[in-house]
């Protein structure tokens, strides 16, 4: 609970970020990828990690997609990178679900993101500065085309697997949509097929917030050698309430007080859950740029499987072929179990090779990046028999 | 949805205030009133409503506590003073279930208020500037005492009933307790005994987004003739959010767009519920002082009523003498009905004579404001009943 004294990553971008070990490809260099927004973009840097070992025939790959503020460092990342621990540590590794032993496991940090990929703090060849507001708006289908192109490059036409929480889910439902021939099974978690009124609402005071500190300059704050780092720690603060259940947070806190006995009747962080959000918002400014906050939530804001095909969520999956795992947890509030059940009732409507796994857990959305027993058994159940109906047993 | 050409409420200060027709008494004028965290105040001023006609035998008089961004305007104010309907037009008046008839229904801006009553944005006549931060911290029930010494000066000993949601309701409460003789009924609605982590985490965060904005000057903005707008737009849109239900979002909104066919693939409000949401937020800062914003909400989060009964909420309750009708309502996550059911449960722990309403509705939060016509019916008919114990008939 003791603000850090380093950062928890080197948040940079440019010619200092190239001299980190990223582990990058370029793509979309021979033509550039089309966008949804009806742009074109490209070449660009994807910055991704495996693990484990791919197999002789390719099929043992899964690909691991990630939520709004994760990135591709599912295991522990490179110290001159950060200090912080990978963020699906419990999932994936030698014996975990994801068993590095058994899987050739990729991740890749989003296009608009800002740890090695492409975004808005990167320089426009086109300027020689930041792209910063002028980088295009993109779509969570952009994000799946330009991690498919990465696929092409790494020489894996099929997945073995598909998974990820979150916004991750959201890109896992448009592999399965956009590239059903390259999808053998798929685990969306915790995820929606629309994003919620609710849910836009929060991102949109997470974006007015940045947009409201004058640090901001209309997203030009690079040129001004300025960050808009309050606006973005109260962004995070906000979203991370979103995170955790009631009951997480008042186990976690309660009314304890921080460090003190009594209350001081003045505004420093008296409560210890306070303290803990502003330590969250002060961290998070460490490692994660204004910008592609507000470009990541904006592709969340925009997804809306059915919509993008013809208002039917059915019509979305009439090709869908992967073996399908959907998981929800009880007390997740940002994507609750009816939105995930929406999901499956579609694939039915289908008849796809789906389940369905609601977690019991009073610890929020983050559950599915926490050592929930029950979830991580369930699914490397399931992965333990599509592995056998894909013959790598 | 358009944004009005002017503003809501004509938000002053100081010597302009004074011309505006408020109804204030000048309270503790004898000796300075003390306050929770052990410092003296006063005297100092209070506005207030009354609506309807006090009997002879003064024994009508019902008081309504209001929310964090209420004031003493239950039905239409003066023009000259705010353009805005009264915020509880569907339960006063003539006819409705506080019969402005039959009773005499009162209310007062909370200390610490910007609506007449004394609050950071008034001079401090010590030092002939804005109190700002040198505004003593508050609690809920220092803010029941000031009303006390209001009944004291308008000669009501007895109230018949004193009512209020959410923060409104917290005062209920402590007028039960602090005031058990004073208090022949009583209806808390949409409260908390103890108010919770998240609620905490929630208040916290808008309190952030107003000390960020560098026009907040550490609180001494008045000073520097500036006003924290922006974080205090950023601080209502995220507390807006929490005052409704999802499904109440959805159904408003959905992923409706605003004035356009197709989303414009920029930051632009594109949906509906991001336009209505920066509306409420730019709104507001034109009738609500960012420094009340802190002060009320700071005495919101040391709510905890056991707490000051040395951890026990049936001890707190232990001299109630009141009838009592507590409502919920099946959408609030704010203050869930599990949170009001306790209050209910500590009440029976004394054997009072308590009934509990939980009311079914899809509005969230915000359904006490509303014409919920159970919610309504119920608490008339309670009032009633009350009404013929105290011989009001």
């Amino acid at each position: 609970m003791t603000p850090p004294t380093r950062p928890e990553t080197h948040l940079t971008a440019g010619a200092e970020r190239d001299r980190l070990p990223f582990r990058t490809v370029e793509l979309a260099e021979a033509e550039p990828m089309r966008l949804d927004s009806g742009a074109t973009f490209g070449p660009f840097r994807m910055a991704y990690e495996s693990y484990g070992t791919l197999n002789e025939a390719n099929s043992n790959a899964i690909l691991v997609c990630h939520a709004l503020t994760g990135d591709q460092f599912l295991c522990d990342p490179p110290a001159e990178i950060s200090s912080r621990s990978g963020w699906w540590t419990t999932m994936v590794g030698p014996g975990k679900p994801l068993n590095t032993e058994r899987y050739f496991v990729i991740s890749c940090n989003v296009l608009g993101g800002c740890m090695g990929t492409t975004g808005p703090s990167d320089v426009d060849p086109a300027t020689g500065h930041a792209w910063g507001p002028s980088f295009p708006v993109i779509t969570i289908r952009d994000m799946v085309r330009a991690q498919a192109l990465l696929l092409d490059a790494l020489g894996i036409d099929e997945l073995f697997c598909v998974t990820g929480g979150s916004m991750g889910g959201m890109q896992v439902l448009e592999w399965m949509v956009c590239y059903p021939e390259r999808v053998f099974s798929a685990v969306p978690i915790a995820t929606s097929a629309t994003h919620s009124a609710q849910n836009i609402a929060f991102n949109e005071v997470g974006r007015q917030a940045i947009m409201a500190d004058p640090e901001w300059h209309g997203g030009d704050y690079a040129r001004h050698g300025t960050r808009p780092v309050r606006g973005l720690a109260v962004a995070r603060m906000a979203a991370h309430i979103t995170y955790l259940s009631e009951t997480a947070l008042h186990r976690k806190f309660g009314r304890a007080l921080q460090d003190r006995s009594a209350p001081t009747f003045g505004f420093d962080a008296d409560f210890q859950v306070e303290s803990y959000l502003r330590h969250q918002g002060a961290t998070f400014t460490d490692r994660f740029d204004a910008n592609s906050y507000l470009y990541i939530t904006r592709a969340m804001d925009y997804f809306d499987l059915p919509a993008e095909h013809g208002g039917s969520l059915v019509e979305a999956f009439r090709k869908v072929s992967a073996r399908i795992c959907v998981f929800s947890f009880t007390s997740d509030w940002l994507y609750p179990t009816s939105e995930n059940r929406e999901i499956v009732r579609a694939l039915n409507g289908v008849a796809a090779n789906v389940s369905f796994a609601e977690i019991e857990t009073d610890k929020g959305h983050d559950a599915f990046l926490l050592d929930e027993p029950k979830f991580l058994r369930t699914l490397a159940g399931f992965l333990q028999g599509a592995a056998r109906h894909r013959g790598l047993s």
